[in-house]
C-alpha cells in the first residue's frame, strides 16, 4: 500500500468515525424525543440503532487494525490510530447509554404521569453537543477545543446534582411518586456518562494531537 | 530492538496491566470494607490510590505505543496490544467507579443510620470476581474462561435490579430514609458498572484469542 493510500485509508477510517459520532447522536436525540413527547416509537428506532452502532465499532476497529498492520506507521498516525480505537470505544457506550435512557422512558411512560421539576431536554443538548465538539476537535486536531469540552462537564455535573437534589425531594415529598422521580434521576445520570464519554473522547484528542506536537512524527527509538 | 527483547517487553506490558488490575480490585475492597464498617479512612485510601491509578493508566498507554511505534508487530502482537490499551481504559474506569462508591460511603457515613436490605458486599464480590476473571483469561489466552464472566454478567444485572427493588420499596414505604436508600441504589449501579468493565475486558480477551486463531499471526495483506 503506498503512502497515499495509507493516508486515504486514515480519512476513511476518520469519515466513518464521525458517521458513527452521528447516529450517537441521533440515537440521544430520539431517545430524548421520547420522553419529552411521550412517544414510545421512538424508543424503538433508538433500540433498533444500538445494532448498527455496534457493528460499525468492530468495523472501524477492524479497519484501524488493519492499517497498524499494513504498514509500519510513523509515530503521528500511529497515535491517530490508537486515538480512533479509543474514541470508538466511548461512541460505542454513549449509544448503550442511549439504549439506558429509552429504556427509562419506556418504564416511565408505563406509569402514572407526574410533574417532575428537571429540564432533562435542557442537560441532554449539553451532554450531545460535548460530543459534537470533542469529535469537532478531533477533526480539527484543536487540542483547546478539547480542553473546553472539559470545562463544560462541570455544567453537566452541575445539572445532574440539581435534578438529583430536585427528584430526592420530590420522592421524599410524594412517595408515590418514587419510581418516575428515579427514572429521571437515572436518566440524568446516563447523560451525565455522555458528557464522561465526551471527556474521555476530548481527553484522547490532546493525548493524540500533543503526542504529534512532543514527537514531530518522528518515531522515538531510544 | 530484538525480537527477544521485543517479546520481554510485551511480558513487562502484560504484568504492568496485571498490577493495575490488582491495584483496581483492591480499591474496590476498600471502598466497600469502608460501607461495610463504617470506616471512612479506607475511603481515603481509595482517593490516593485513584491518583496511583490514573499513573500507570498513562504509563502503560505510553509504553503499549512504544511498542507499536518500535517494531511493526505481527498480527498477532498487534491485536494483544491493542487489546492492552483497550484493558488498560477499562481498568481506569474501574478505579473511578470505586471512588465513586467512596464517594457515597462518605455520604451515608454521614446520615442517620438506615435499616436497608441489600447485600452490597456479595455483589460486591461477585463483581469484583469478574475483573479477577477476565485478567486470568486475559493472561491465559482463555476465550471460554472470557465466556464465563460474560454469563456472570447476568447474575450482577439480577442482584442490581433486586437492590433497585428493594431500595424503592425502602424510599416509598420510610421516605424518610429516601436518601440512604438512594445512595445503596446508586453504589449497586456503580458495582453494575464495575461488572460493565469486566464483560468489556472479557470481549476484548475474545477479540485478541479469536483474532489471533483466525490469522496465525500472520499479516492480511489484501
Amino acid at each position: 500500500m503506498s503512502r497515499t493510500r495509507f493516508h486515504e485509508a486514515l480519512d476513511e477510517l476518520k469519515d466513518r468515525l464521525l458517521r458513527m459520532g452521528g447516529t450517537a447522536e441521533q440515537s440521544i436525540a430520539y431517545a430524548i424525543n421520547a420522553y419529552r413527547e411521550g412517544d414510545r416509537k421512538q424508543c424503538a428506532v433508538v433500540f433498533e440503532t444500538e445494532q448498527s452502532i455496534n457493528a460499525a465499532h468492530r468495523e472501524i476497529d477492524e479497519l484501524a487494525l488493519d492499517l497498524l498492520a499494513m504498514q509500519q506507521p510513523m509515530a503521528v498516525d500511529l497515535r491517530f490510530i490508537v486515538a480512533v480505537i479509543k474514541i470508538n470505544a466511548d461512541l460505542e457506550r454513549v449509544g448503550d447509554q442511549a439504549v439506558n435512557i429509552a429504556q427509562r422512558v419506556v418504564e416511565v411512560l408505563d406509569l402514572p404521569p407526574a410533574e417532575l421539576p428537571a429540564d432533562v431536554p435542557r442537560m441532554s443538548g449539553i451532554a450531545s453537543q460535548m460530543i459534537r465538539q470533542a469529535l469537532d476537535a478531533f477533526v480539527r486536531a484543536d487540542a483547546d477545543l478539547a480542553q473546553s469540552v472539559l470545562a463544560t462537564d462541570n455544567e453537566v455535573d452541575r445539572m445532574k446534582r440539581e435534578i438529583e437534589q430536585a427528584m430526592l425531594a420530590k420522592m421524599h415529598h410524594s412517595p408515590q411518586f418514587t419510581r418516575q422521580a428515579l427514572d429521571v434521576l437515572l436518566i440524568a445520570r446516563n447523560l451525565e456518562r455522555i458528557g464522561d464519554h465526551a471527556t474521555n473522547i476530548a481527553e484522547d484528542v490532546i493525548f493524540w494531537v500533543r503526542g504529534a506536537d512532543v514527537r514531530h512524527g518522528q518515531v522515538d527509538v531510544s
